[in-house]
């Protein structure tokens, strides 16, 4: 492991908490964000925190991190240390959240925000008193194509935006054998809408902005799990397998939304389709480069066209210059890590917060209240 | 024109009444069936009417039917005619099936049914008390490759079924200065719902069943509209541009429904994703030769696959001996008649008859009155 | 049967060779276009002959023809007919068309032409100097979407035309178990050159004009096949499981050539890829109403894009009043057949002729002696 | 820029040549195989060498290098560097590639090998007298679903193999202004058959073994371009803006080829299909985490299917843990560093060397023959 060093005013050290699959994204995301992308200070990986001190300091070694630490309150206390990155299960994210805010560090968190909206409201809060810079990962959204979208959408390219159909559908659970996990505990917002809903109504948001009222429908259609892979043992599974809604967007749009983890074939159909008075557009994240336009006005040589990613786009063009070669998921997190600095710097936020992280989860918290009521729920009683 | 001649038993006399778009299409339909498929007694073109006697005339020559009439009562009572196929705008169904029920004749009535659900209601019932064939034109469920779904959930190649996803997207009252006419009052079971969405409801039944309950939302994007094309004098409209749902299916499944004729790109997007414990489905009416198949059990070879029609369904094989060749639009209509004419020959109905449209008609007012009402609605209580 | 009438002016008389695949879409196509296409003059379906008297009898009264032949060249001197159709196996094209050309009558021959470029002369010189309207089957260029790339070339909305890239693969003798038939003897234009790639070259031509050199390869991958369906005798095969070309351009492109029986997977695609100095255009006949075009010119908002075959083509409006509906394959044999009848009625001709189809069988035998003999051939020398 | 560091045994010290768009894609490409790829040894970034010095300094800062040089000689002679990247444009491949070999370096070279056969045969002869690793940056090849590919025709899983469709088309050079460069000189391997060309018979080499004879033709569109951007002086050229080729491998199977810089709407068209006695496969660059393939054997549940990438590919879990989420070009890039780190740690060889970079050079040296004196070319006569 490397000398620690003192950080120079144009570095920010980064504590990343957590070495599963998204330590490990974030750990890339930093290396690349470092060596493709134009930075308003550069990034040091300063400390890594796992409670398995072995596999901290193996980790930090691996990826480069100055030291690491077993104790995430250490990590958090480390004036190496000036913006916390948490990678952790879903129920760690208040305690550590709370802890960086308190100790005046920016947080970097992945979503969900918190296990309930209680939670997220204080976080929100916290936040907001400190003053300190947050960012929630829903990294999808850092996407060039989805930057496109926004960009046509705000330049009216689409007209007045009249509908939404959203599906954000995996089938990682559609096997009835796949085993119980804390994904499957509504106490560590686990089920379909947590998991990979609220990817789909943070970009809902992102691109057409408030919503005012939803109508849902949940089912859960495997209700026993065996308690671990391959066990005898069933666990009663109370969390939503699929969840099915009706939005009122405050724009006048309308639209359908459909969460699922056991929907086959599916493997990242984080998808949706726009449509507004001048055309039509639409998205799948299992293609995450391209997008589908649809636009009037070329009689006889109209249709829906394929765009896809290019260097028009800087976030594209800074690791590819030429279109056709293709982003992958771990470039879109290097370009959500850009947003966070950025932000840190005092530039523009154009990540989700932890106040815009909170309306996500009060949206999804409407949406569990109209399911569970089976009853349109405004969102202004949440 | 040919002189009449008495009908054999071996030959059923057709009625056509209206000479528009579907008159055409019947008409050809009626030709190809002859041609091509196989039928338990050939069809004989007996009498066109059309209130313009001129054009009932010459489009009766110009199609190959016996003789024409002014007076759609005149056909009714024509003794060559035993089935009449009734083509005309939505409101005048009721009066002329009702006329061809009290006449004992085979009623093949486009859709939907009537303009209200009292109507729907008292046609089903006078059909039945009457003891007549009748069929209603959901031709969509004839193709070949809804056959092929029908027969791949029957016999459980997706499992249970776990969600219906659908949408019926057209654009052609996307311009605002697409003018009023009378798809635009409800009064003529105008709007989306009513014109595409029955369709799709249409469809859904075929394919899945009794629906329990819904909820839903509609609304009018473009309030007035021109007169007519150019016209500076504009009408009110009240109909629904867009409806979307939710659907809870009596089998458990539950789903969206979308439908909307002004959703620009599309031109015929009767579409739907089938996805069950075992597997998902897609189909496209864009694309009426394909489904698109995911199956589990494939490790590492899975994927959605493409299916074409080809010549292991009978109703392809009729009109094209090797697959990739594809079936048209009036070839569904040809396969539709086919089901006509057999279950006027008392064998296997196939084709939605008055009864089936009245459980669609009764599914569409349920959208309606949950729009209205913004509540779920049972179905046992429309 | 119909008693015959004798024929007014305003009607031809078809008569009609074969009862096989071919003759019942000969058959549906007269009957569609009769009821739907704008024709100058009517057809009246006069005469079919087939070998078998019984199944000529059979068909004609299924199909409504007027009466029947045994013998072929009765049918050509029946006065009620003055169209030949001929759909019998390709070594019956010569004698049938040559008798029809000397009988003084028109002449619709099923593709290829003739089974070789010495027939085919004969034929094209004896129905020039005859005077007889000629047609050849090449029904896929009636497709109005190859009307509308047609259009498109012929306006430069593409530029200079710099490549072609075609393949006509189908799979049906993928299987070593599928057995030998006439198909498989070069002496009734056997192979898949002449069975395939014959209406890939007629399409390269009526897109693109003449071919002046070409290099080929062709293998015969299964050398033997059963003799019949499950014989354990084998038949040697001699001639081409798939050829491939570079084909050279009057006007400036190149290109590439492929045809096949044996590509698994593909059913009918006949398909191409036409790029200019200003796009590139593309087409697949297994979803044949659709086109795929890229324009320049739409910087960042540039794409292919999927064009829906629609009414602004007026072969589709002739069939279907709304985009999205579709043609299927027997749509375009009736568009063909109204190109018959104009052509017939002194109007301009738009199927391809004797001659042109002579022209077609010149350049599939330019390719058959390049790859014999491993070499380019310039077309000047065939 | 930090202190160097004597390189532990663990460590390979990598000097990289070049600091333009690939230079940037190596320096990605190293640090995410570091980060992310189980490696035999850890890579260090020792030098980093530019003719600009300031440019040299500043991107070793920038990404991550211990120093720089502005004499690529000094980094070969650097004892930190054990590896040496060449990433200069083409005509330098060869001294520094020999440079490097000759210093008994490992060397890691861009693609093509070399300007012209003579020197790529030098180059390979030497190599291998001094036993020194190389590979050549065919990336492409790196991608998990062109190793399943691999695996697939391994197995048999498409029967013997009949026939290959390749195509590597981009439009960066379709606009007549796109100005000259060194691209453009044949003495600089330019043209579209040695900068995009190369990569697909790489390919074609990778999946299917030996070419044995080819014949092709070549064409070039525009005969001059602008000297530079928006220059009116024009200045001839003589390279090829599309070639077009038959390939015969020695494994039986017969195919075409295409390149092209001018074809509009293709930015990284990479493109092959290959079809075998059991099945068929295609995949295009364009979406590089898919694989089409069409399987015989499943009988009315038969059609192509979709592949993604997914972690039953090593290479694709190491940086993505399910599937949907896809790899990006960089992560292939870094694939290749993996290969290079194994091979030149002693483990098999996964990646093209000079002896294989010959051969590819050697067949498109064959094409070229063959297309200037148009004829077939055996390539035992190169």
């Amino acid at each position: 492991m490397r000398e620690s060093l003192s950080t120079s005013p144009a570095q920010l050290g980064i504590g990343l908490i957590g070495t599963g699959f998204m330590g490990r994204a974030h750990a890339l995301a930093f290396g690349n964000a470092n060596a493709a992308l134009d930075l308003p200070a550069r990034i040091r990986l300063s400390a890594l925190a796992d409670a398995d001190s072995a596999r901290a300091e193996q980790c930090a070694s691996a990826w480069g991190f100055d030291r690491s630490h077993a104790d995430w309150q250490q990590l958090i206390d480390d004036p190496h240390v000036q913006i916390v990155a948490i990678t952790t299960p879903n129920h760690l994210h208040f305690p550590m959240a709370m802890a960086a805010i308190a100790a005046g560090k920016a947080v970097y968190c992945e979503k969900p925000l918190a296990v309930n909206l209680t939670q997220a409201d204080e976080m929100r809060r916290s936040a907001k008193a400190a003053g300190v810079v947050t960012q929630v990962g829903y990294n999808y959204q850092h996407n060039p194509m989805i930057g496109l979208a926004r960009e046509m959408l705000e330049a009216g390219e689409l007209g007045e935006i009249v509908s939404f159909q959203g599906e954000f559908s995996e089938d990682f659970m559609g096997d009835p054998a796949s085993p119980w996990s804390w994904r499957c505990e509504a106490a560590h917002a686990g089920g379909a809408l947590a998991d990979l809903g609220s990817h789909l109504l943070a970009m809902a948001r992102h691109l057409l902005g408030d919503i005012e009222a939803v109508c849902a429908d949940a089912s859960t259609v495997h209700r026993e799990r065996p308690a671990s892979i391959g066990s005898d043992q069933m666990r009663a599974i109370a969390v939503d397998d699929q969840t099915h809604a009706l939005l009122r967007f405050a724009n006048g749009a309308r639209g359908t939304f459909s969460s699922s983890w056991l929907k086959h074939g599916y493997k990242n159909h984080l998808s949706f389709e726009i449509s507004g008075t001048k055309g039509t557009l639409s998205f799948d994240q299992e293609r995450l480069n391209e997008l589908r336009l649809y636009r009037t006005g070329a009689a006889g040589r109209d249709g829906f066209q394929r765009l896809l990613a290019g260097p028009a786009q800087p976030g594209y063009a800074a690791f590819c210059p030429a279109p056709g070669h293709q982003l992958g998921y771990n470039e879109l997190k290097a370009l959500e890590v850009q947003a966070l600095i950025q932000a840190v710097c005092g530039q523009r936020s154009r990540g989700p917060d932890f106040e815009e992280a909170w309306q996500i989860e009060r949206l999804a918290t409407a949406i569990r209240v109209a399911a569970a009521e089976q009853r349109w729920v405004a969102l202004t009683d949440i």
